[in-house]
């Protein structure tokens, strides 16, 4: 896989990582057939990057157990790709075999974290993301390594970060092979002020491209994605909805709504290739097949501007 | 009074029109003492810039009834500042007998919006600012007076608006004496880009503070504002809860939510002086009072960010 193909660096790629990112925390999951219109769907709607899942133990994580399967589905449409995560050397040994064209993978901003939910120092999981990378380019389909900088604008642990910490890392990550690498606000504490500053440096180191993943957890979500594009950032994920929590503030909103994600896009001048009343109607599926679970979003509940705005 | 020093121009002024703005639409209307309650638990959080009614007739508007207790209850809070809204000749001449230290008015952005919501034209609209200049000048207490140019990101009825109109109103606002003048997304149809460049462009006729007045319509509400503060806007609007919505929109959300607001502020280095917490707490009194509207903001879901990364 050549990054710059799936990745172009002359437009904005937005990146549905719903079905991975806002399954972690959901009470009611859906059904694989569930999944497969939701991609389908999307993907009718323009929708091309989909993280699909996660290779974690199905037994503790029975909304990843057909994985494999939605790999699959994503394979088989035109020009779609399809994204996995792993999480340690096992997930990461599945996610190979499993054909998948890119494996997202972890490393958390501090050391903290890093002991207290992965359970391995930062430096190891630089190490396994080398030790994917060597397998990667002994592989024959070559899928692109994907890290990503968690808490890398906030630790639900340690609070503050070190921005300086997270450019290491970053560094780290691509002198060890990465193809790109994401820094994620996962617990949503960041401003567009400090998403600006971090996506500039990160994007100035020159190793690769950088993704921002952002949370909406306090509303800032849509202007740290604005911030994120001015200050260089061309990939950008969201998850339909804003589905998905976090884990640290119930109740709490999820990824960034995808459809208000591409709106703004749009809004910018970038274009997604993607329609968006076509994309909001697949709210639909995730109404039907997780009908307790809250979706967020503007655009939804207020339609586009009227038409002659919109020309 | 000396627009100067209710707006320094060296530091963010965040308004609560909740008040006006907010109640335009809602179903059941707070009490006077809800009303009161609610500007007092603000004040106490730090709040001192309030939008406290609109001087329209009460048979059509019972809403606004008690506008003149609420600008007496704001006069009476140390440091607060009232404003109020006037539609016509007679809100005006209202409002300026209230005493209300601050007086709004509007002018469509577009002819048509101007001949079907306000039945005059835009020229009309300037004439009586300057009407009401004059009237100003010639009172004891000054207020200030303070237009707004309403569908100026977007229309209702035209569609896409030609930035070069507005800042033909704004000039023609300050050239009528106003005080200070608000671009309003009255109907939540911009991205951060327009938002920008028209906030810049105004910034820069240098004929008196502008403020920004934003809708949340479709999720851009906090992205919008960020844009404005880049672009040299130092007053920004909000109602807390995000209170209010869209008459063209049933079911969207209304103003940009006043405490996320804040914290994009905060985030972004503008110190504001109001107390977070206590301002989020203050939505018990909206619940209360309005128990069937609903309330957004992220900000009262998730919570600060944990007090290491506040730090």
């Amino acid at each position: 896989m050549d990054v710059a193909e799936i990745y172009p660096a002359d437009r904005v790629t937005v990146r549905e990582v719903g079905l991975r990112d806002g399954l972690q925390l959901v009470k009611a999951f859906p059904s694989t057939r569930g999944k497969q219109r939701w991609i389908a769907e999307e993907h009718a709607a323009g929708v091309r990057h989909f993280e699909v899942g996660s290779f974690l133990p199905a037994a503790r994580f029975p909304q990843f157990a057909d994985v494999r399967d939605i790999v699959a589905t994503v394979a088989a449409l035109p020009d779609a790709h399809g994204i996995a995560l792993a999480m340690n050397e096992r997930g990461q040994d599945e996610a190979l075999a499993s054909g998948v064209p890119e494996i997202a993978c972890v490393v958390s901003a501090t050391e903290e974290h890093s002991l207290a939910n992965a359970r391995r120092p930062r430096q190891k999981a630089i190490e396994d993301i080398a030790r994917l990378c060597a397998l990667r380019d002994a592989s024959a389909h070559r899928p692109i390594v994907h890290p990503a900088i968690s808490m890398a604008l906030g630790c639900s642990i340690s609070g503050a970060v070190d921005p300086n910490e997270v450019l290491r890392l970053v560094a780290a990550c691509f002198e060890a092979g990465a193809d790109a690498v994401s820094i994620a606000d996962t617990v949503g504490y960041a401003g567009p002020k400090q998403v600006g500053e971090l996506t500039a440096l990160a994007v100035k180191l020159g190793g690769g491209p950088i993704t921002v993943h952002l949370h909406d957890t306090r509303g800032m979500g849509i202007a740290n994605a604005a911030a994120a594009l001015d200050a260089g950032a061309r990939i950008l994920d969201g998850s339909l909805g804003g589905l998905g929590g976090c884990p640290f503030a119930p109740g709490a909103t999820g990824n960034v709504v995808f459809e208000d994600l591409v709106f703004l896009c749009e809004s910018k001048g970038f274009s997604t290739g993607i329609d968006l009343p076509k994309l909001v109607s697949v709210r639909e599926v995730l109404q039907s097949e997780m009908p307790g679970e809250p979706l967020h979003g503007a655009l939804a509940r207020a339609g586009l501007p009227g038409k002659a705005a919109a020309a």
